[in-house]
């Protein structure tokens, strides 16, 4: 599993108001404690406005950087944002996102074209989302067709095939685990992964529903997640739910990540 | 989904302590916070030896029908025990469990024939309980066959083909489901039920590998579970999953157990 810790993103509002103020001790402890529970990359996401994101997102970057030795998950809805902090990174990271909308592929992938940087690519284009799992894996062909342009190799696309919330749609697991099998069995190398948190959105105890949602999503096939590494259920259920998968023999990372005190209950 | 509250068992040491000095008002708690939180029936079981098992049972018995209204899953290896036990109960519940094994299925299908108690039935004979799938299944098949033979319909049956401890054996979660697919899909009426611990036995942070085994084991079809319902992850886990499976239209049994403060973070 790719695990990407999700909390360097200024959508979370203690974080928007440290990145406005220019707070790195609290920053830079974020970013600390994700590494020391496991992350494998750090999503930054300035969300400020399109002005002054470039700015702020490389600003964001570097602190992070600074921070950890992780590589990082570069986070922009805008393909301009992200070609002008990414080059200035120092470590190959993932790009998040391009989809199908116009524009994104195009400005994105030439620049990563020769590099090591993977790439999130949602299952999405001008028209939005599709309803159905099969307008969403059309989508994941025309992306992995546009990879291939571009001789960027599979295992390099992390697909987001996006679930919509489960409050107002009853088959959001069903049509993202549908996505998320047959893209794993269509392809040898691309990742399936998801922002886990859109399927609880509106529904109370929302971190209940993620943890549901994670368990059942691996078991789908998705290999990467955008989540809450601080939440020590969270890893648990991931640790757990490879062992139970048969993906962690004699069970040896999940007694590592508890010997480690990543987790269980937590020991004061 | 029948939850199963699994605290009156005296094998838990507390709990074995308060049965041998008649605490009844650590377990009259007990029953009524299990009630409280959710569960269908309380499972209670003695746990002492051979000779009191009978006695210490039905007092406990007697005991969880005075602190609850629920019906009881009457709990002992010994069928001598569970008869002489469930003709003194207020009101049917299940009988916790017959199997394959010799004199079993014999002295307890004619005292519940005419009845409207349900009864667990365990996937294994003398020779123990088969490793493969195929071996399990055939076990089903002869419990199927003696339930008809007393007339006890299908729906009366939860059949419990047993997990395996996943450190020892990396296929466990992997048998089990495809047994709870297969008698799910071979019976209209037949349940699966599991107690859910012994799928993390020997390892650390067992409740989280009892979650995700929980959630998984959903996914293939179990639908009854003896669990520790006073674990409210477990409980919100529960119902998450029955939403994510399309079970729970809108929401409402996930929302309404929010508001009845059953799942979620506790509110002190």
């Amino acid at each position: 599993m790719i695990i990407i810790g999700e909390k360097l993103n200024g959508f979370i509002p203690s974080v928007g108001k440290a990145i406005r103020a220019r707070d790195e001790a609290f920053l830079i402890n974020l970013a600390k404690h994700q590494e020391e529970a496991g992350a494998d990359y750090l999503d930054v996401c300035a969300a400020v406005d399109s002005e002054a994101e470039a700015e702020t997102l490389l600003w964001l970057a570097r602190l992070a950087e600074s921070a950890s030795s992780l590589p990082l998950c570069i986070d922009s809805p805008n393909p301009d944002v992200l070609s002008a902090v990414l080059p200035q990174c120092k470590r190959a990271g993932i790009v998040n996102s391009v989809s199908m909308e116009s524009g994104k592929i195009e400005t994105i992938f030439p620049l990563i074209a020769n590099s090591d940087w993977k790439v999130i690519a949602l299952t999405c284009s001008n028209s939005g989302v599709p309803e159905s799992a099969e307008g969403r894996l059309d989508l994941f062909e025309q992306i992995r067709a546009k990879a291939a342009e571009y001789g960027i190799a599979e295992n390099r696309l992390l697909i987001d095939p996006i679930v919509h919330t489960l409050s107002t749609d009853a088959q959001s697991l069903a049509t993202f685990s549908a996505c998320a099998k047959e893209i794993r069995s269509r392809s040898k190398g691309a990742h399936v992964v998801s922002g886990l948190s859109n399927i609880s959105f509106g529904l109370p105890a929302r971190p209940v529903i993620n943890h549901a949602f994670l368990v059942l999503a691996m078991y789908a096939g998705m290999d990467a997640a955008i989540m809450d590494v601080l939440d020590r259920e969270m890893v648990g259920l991931l640790h757990a739910t490879n062992a139970l998968l048969g993906e962690d023999e004699y069970c040896m990372d999940y007694i590592t990540a508890f010997r480690e005190g990543r987790i269980g209950a937590k020991k004061d």
